[in-house]
């Protein structure tokens, strides 16, 4: 456990704030209970989701550096707080998708559910008043977001982490349909993988049921939506233990 | 001239009728005098338009075929109809962006007329039902709309072009602001430019005033249209007699 002391809040997002700490390179992320879905159209909360986030990252967190991917988690030190390193962040949601839902399903007028033959890459550019739109590599490039050889170095890891999240969550019996990451860069170059990775920021369905355990269950109302994390949390706990 | 015969009538799209011929491999292209903008929301037409637009896709078709790219242009026998090849036309619009302009601007609230340091190359996949969105490469490789080897081609291509028009439109005091083309294949698996290049699909700017002489006239009534594509052609033919 690292000594070090919380200082000022420096962003607050939707789901999460950042505090500075006495160190200038780490920050403290802390898990809200709020939930917003639909561009924070539709706005929520449950008591404990900050802390189901929290210790779901936190477990994944823990199998995606076995693999020797560099992640912004240094450690969980409260129950809805993590110590992470610092970072500048791409500005992109990194989208994978492994099954047809959500917005792409609305987008091609796709069915739900459908397996894609390879795991599909998309990227959205993270800005609120623009309500990330999604993006090409090429106007990435052109708009300087990223470059194209940390862009591919984003893409090499992406795929890496998903392999490492299927494997998991099968064995949990939940079928991985999507997920979304978000990518820092350290002041001496290296690309790592920060924000978090929760039921918030990705779609996963029981193998057999195809019930929505996620943040589906909000969006659309469609079952107790702690229930879901928590299924998903005492999954994982059984799988990774 | 070759010889041939029109016979029915096989497509009617918003600006271009095709029809057979007695020849398999060679189909008839009569450019219509209407306008559409808007996903078809916005309807008009001028008297000549196809003329002017024939003339001109003419006049350009020449030019890049000096090139040595080929195309399914193969004569224009009438005012507003020309022979071209019969091909299996790849459903995607291909755009090229030298300069921030149109839905760019709209998507990124950015301004227009801005010079981007490298060609901006776009995908939207041709679907009226789904109003033509914007894909990604990866997108277009998944849902098998090309395959990766084929858009490596068109995007040279297509590249090529845009040198080859940014190069003729300077020598007539107009800025190539940005333009759509699109590709088809033939049996033998070559990749050809089809469709027309015309006002209706390019922006073209005065190089000194900026003034807009392509269809943006007819978008958001800037001016006579029918004047702005008189200039086009009046321009071309002087550069390129």
């Amino acid at each position: 456990m690292s000594t070090f002391e919380i200082e000022h809040q420096i962003y607050e997002g939707k789901a999460k704030k950042i505090f500075a700490t006495n160190d200038d390179f780490k920050v403290v992320m802390e898990f809200k209970n709020d939930l917003t879905a639909f561009n924070a159209l539709k706005k929520g909360q449950f008591e404990g989701k900050g802390e189901l986030n929290c210790e779901i990252s936190t477990l994944i967190f823990k199998e995606i550096a076995k693999h020797k991917i560099s992640l912004h988690w240094i450690e969980t030190f409260e129950k809805n707080k993590m110590l992470v390193q610092k970072t500048e962040i791409i500005p992109l949601e990194v989208v994978v998708r492994n099954r047809i839902a959500g917005s792409l399903a609305k987008k091609f007028k796709m069915p739900e559910g459908e397996v894609l033959k390879l795991a599909l890459l998309e990227f959205y550019y993270k800005n609120d008043e623009l309500q990330d739109p999604f993006v090409s590599d090429d106007q990435i490039i052109a708009f300087g977001w990223s470059t194209a050889a940390d862009l591919a170095i984003v893409k090499k890891i992406t795929l890496q982490i998903n392999e490492i999240l299927k494997d998991i969550f099968k064995k949990c019996g939940l079928s991985l349909v999507d997920f979304k990451i978000e990518f820092g860069k350290l002041p001496s170059g290296e690309i790592i993988l920060a924000d978090e990775i929760s039921p918030d920021s990705m779609r996963l369905w029981d193998s057999v049921t195809n019930e929505k355990m996620d943040k589906d269950r909000f969006r659309f109302d469609l079952g107790d939506v702690k229930t879901g994390y928590q299924t998903i949390l005492n999954k994982l706990k059984e799988v990774l233990s």
